[in-house]
C-alpha cells in the first residue's frame, strides 16, 4: 500500500506513493482538512483542479452530524460528500483532548471556541466536557451537551461506517502541561487503546467493498518526553498497523512548539519501520513541513492553511498577507496576491478586490483565499518532493 | 443598443438581444444580484459556467464600500470584480426608500435588517436614515451612521465611476402606504431628477472607454395609482433613455402583491416605446416572471433566487424545496434537486448532503444552492425564450 520511490542521501526524507482504493497519494503530501465532510466553501471540482489528492474528515465532528450510520446507509464519506479520491478520518482522540484538557489548559485549539460560545462549560461541575478511563471517554457534544461514551472499539465502529481510505487508532492527546507521570500513563493506556483498536479493525466483518481495503494508523504519543516518546514509538511501531501517525500537542504557547516537534521525530523516527507511511498529526506550518520531511515524515494534515484563508491570511513565500488591510485598496497595490501564482484567484483577481469582499464580510473573499492557500500548500508540497 | 428579433402573436413578449460593450444579452433575461460587486459565494467562473450573461450590483453599497472613485481607480467594476460580461447597476433609488419610508413603514426590503441590526435606529430622532428633499436625499449609512447626500447628478457621477454597462436614473421609490397625494408628488420629483440625470449623463465628460457606451435607463413610478403611472410611463417614456425601469414597491404585504404588479404593466407598456427594452426592478418570482413576459418586460433583477438559495431553499417546478429539513438524510430520499436538473449542484451532490451542510452551518450549503437556483433561472429564461 505503500511504496518508497527514493530516498534522499542528505537527510530522512522519502519520495512516495500511498495506494488506496480510491487512487494513490505522491508523497511528501499535504492533506488539506474537510471537518464535517467539507473543505469549507470549496466544491469538490475546485479541489481537484488544484490537484489535491487526498482530505482527512474528522471522526468525532461526523460522529455527531449527520452520525455516522447516517453516512453509512448513503453509501460511505465518498458518495456522501462525492470526493472520489482518498480519504483519512481521525480517530475523534484529538477532539476529545481539546474538550478535556484543551480547555483546562487552554491549549487545545477548541479550547477558546468552547470557552466562547458554550454556557454550559462555565458550570464549575461540569469543567471538563471529558473524562477519561481505561474504558474510554465520556462525552458531553460541544453542540448541545448531550453525552456520549467513546471507546476504541466505538471509534473503529464508526470509522468503518464512515469508510474512509486511512484511519486511526483511538488515543488520547495529552497537554504539552502534563506532567511526566500523567504523560506516562495516558501513553501506557493509548498503547492498550491501540491493541483494541487493531483487534476491533481486524474483527470487523468485512460488510462492503467500501471498507474492505481500509488501512488503520496506529498513533504514537509520549509528551515531550525523550524516554516516553522513544517506548511508544517503539511499542507502536512494533504493531501490525499499515502506518503510523505522530500525535501530541505542539501547538501550545507553553515553550518553542516548533522545536519540541523537532526534537519528538527526531527521537522517534528510527523505531518506525522505514516500509510503512508516516503521518503528522495537525501540523502545517510551512517551516514544519520542510523540517518534519527531512526527518522521514511522509504525510501532513492541518487546518491552518483553510483557517488562514478564511480569515483573510494569504500563505506567500514571502509570509503571510493580510488581506483585510484597507491598504490594498489604494493603487498600484492592486495586483494578485502573488504575481508568480499560477492558482484560480492569482490569476483572476486582485489584492484589491480580496480588501474589498473581506471589509464587507462577502463569502467570496475567504473562498478566494483558501483556494489560493490550498494551491501554495500544493505547490509547496511538488516542490519538495521535486528536491528529494 | 436594442434589437427585437421576434414578437410574440399572443401577447405582448418579445424576444431580443441588448448589446453593450461587454457582449450580448439574450432576452427576456434574469439578471442575479451581485450587491458588493459579487454574486454571494460563487466565483465569476461558477456564474459563467452556467450561462449567465450579465449581473446587477447595487450602487448604494458600492458607494459606500469600497466608494465608486476607489473602483473607478482600479480601473471600473467590470476590471475590479473581473466581470468581463455586460453589468448593471441601479441608481440607489431603491436603498434610499428603504432607509426612509421602508422603515417607517415595514415595507422595504430592508426594513427588518436595520431595525434587528442597527442601534441607531432606534433612536426616534433618527427614527429615517434618509431625508427626501427637492435636491436630492440625505441618508446615513447603515454601515457607521454617518451623513451622505445622493442627488440625481452624483448618482450618475457614482455610475459613471463604477462603469456598469446599463445604469438608472435616480428615483424615489415611494411606498404602497404612500397616500394618492404623497406618491403624485414624488413620481413628478422622480420625473425631474430624470431630466436631471439625463442632463448629468449627457454632458458627463466621457472619459475613458469604459464608460462611453453606458445606456441609461428612465424609471417609472407612480404607486399603485393608474392614473400616475400612466402619466409617468408617457413622460419618462418619451424623454430619451435608452430603456427603462418599471420600479416600485410590490412586494409589500399590503393586499396582493403580485396582481398590483400585473395591473401596473397592463396600464403603462403602451406608453413605452416599443424599441427599447424594458427593466422590471426587484421582481423575481417564476409566476412573477411569466406574467411579466407577456406583457412585454425583457430583463428581470432580484435577490430572491441568491437570497433563498442561502437561506437552504432550492427552487423547482413544483415549488421551493426545504432543505434544512432532517428528513432529506434519511435514504432513499437521498437524491438530487432535482433529478433532471443538469446543473453543477444536481450533477454532483445528493439533498442529503445539501441537508448536512445547512444542518452544520458549513458555506457549501449556501454557495451549491444558489448555483442551483441561478441555474434553475437561466433554464426558466431559456424555455420563455423559446416559446415566444
Amino acid at each position: 500500500m505503500f511504496r518508497i520511490l527514493k530516498k534522499s542521501n542528505k537527510s530522512n526524507a522519502r519520495l512516495g506513493v500511498i495506494s488506496t482504493p480510491h487512487g494513490d497519494i505522491q508523497t511528501p503530501a499535504f492533506i488539506p482538512v474537510g471537518t464535517q465532510a467539507t473543505v469549507k466553501g470549496l466544491t469538490v471540482d475546485q479541489l481537484k483542479q488544484m490537484g489535491i489528492e487526498a482530505l482527512l474528515c474528522n471522526t468525532y465532528h461526523l460522529y455527531l452530524r449527520p452520525g455516522d450510520k447516517v453516512v453509512k446507509k448513503l453509501g460511505g464519506l465518498h458518495k456522501f460528500m462525492n470526493w472520489d479520491r482518498p480519504i483519512f478520518t481521525d480517530s475523534g482522540g484529538f477532539q476529545v483532548f481539546s474538550l478535556g484538557y484543551g480547555i483546562e489548559h487552554k491549549t487545545g485549539k477548541l479550547a477558546g471556541y468552547y470557552h466562547n460560545l458554550r454556557p454550559f462549560i462555565y458550570d464549575s461541575k461540569n469543567k471538563r466536557l471529558a473524562k477519561v478511563t481505561e474504558e474510554g471517554v465520556e462525552f458531553r457534544s460541544h453542540i448541545d451537551g448531550s453525552k456520549h461514551f467513546l471507546t476504541p472499539e466505538k471509534s473503529i465502529q464508526i470509522q468503518k461506517n464512515l469508510g474512509a481510505d486511512i484511519i486511526f487508532a483511538f488515543d488520547e492527546c495529552t497537554s504539552p502541561l502534563s506532567d511526566y507521570e500523567y504523560t506516562k500513563k495516558s501513553m501506557e493506556m493509548t498503547h492498550r487503546w491501540a491493541i483494541r483498536s487493531l483487534n476491533e479493525f481486524k474483527k470487523f466483518k468485512r460488510l462492503n467493498s467500501e471498507t474492505l481495503n481500509q488501512q488503520l494508523f496506529g498513533i504514537v504519543q509520549g509528551g515531550q518526553y525523550k524516554d516516553l516518546r522513544e517506548q511508544s514509538a517503539k511499542f507502536i511501531g512494533e504493531q501490525n498497523f499499515d502506518g503510523f501517525g505522530i500525535g501530541g500537542s505542539f501547538g501550545s504557547s507553553y515553550g518553542d512548539s516548533k522545536e519540541n516537534m523537532r526534537k519528538v521525530l527526531d527521537w522517534i523516527i528510527s523505531f518506525l519501520p522505514e516500509e510503512k507511511p508516516r503521518h503528522l498529526l495537525g501540523i502545517g506550518g510551512v517551516d514544519d513541513i520542510y523540517e518534519a520531511v527531512k526527518r522521514g515524515i511522509d504525510t501532513f494534515d492541518c487546518v491552518q492553511p483553510t483557517r488562514l484563508g478564511r480569515n483573510g491570511s494569504a500563505l506567500t513565500k514571502n509570509g503571510n498577507l493580510n488581506l483585510k488591510s484597507s491598504k490594498w485598496l489604494n493603487p498600484p497595490a492592486g495586483g494578485p496576491i502573488d504575481k508568480k501564482c499560477q492558482c484560480y484567484t492569482c490569476q483572476n483577481h486582485s489584492r484589491a478586490y480580496l480588501a474589498h469582499l473581506f471589509r464587507v464580510n462577502e463569502m467570496l473573499g475567504p473562498i478566494l483565499t483558501t483556494i489560493h492557500n490550498l494551491y501554495f500548500m500544493e505547490q509547496l508540497m511538488k516542490e519538495i518532493r521535486s528536491k528529494i
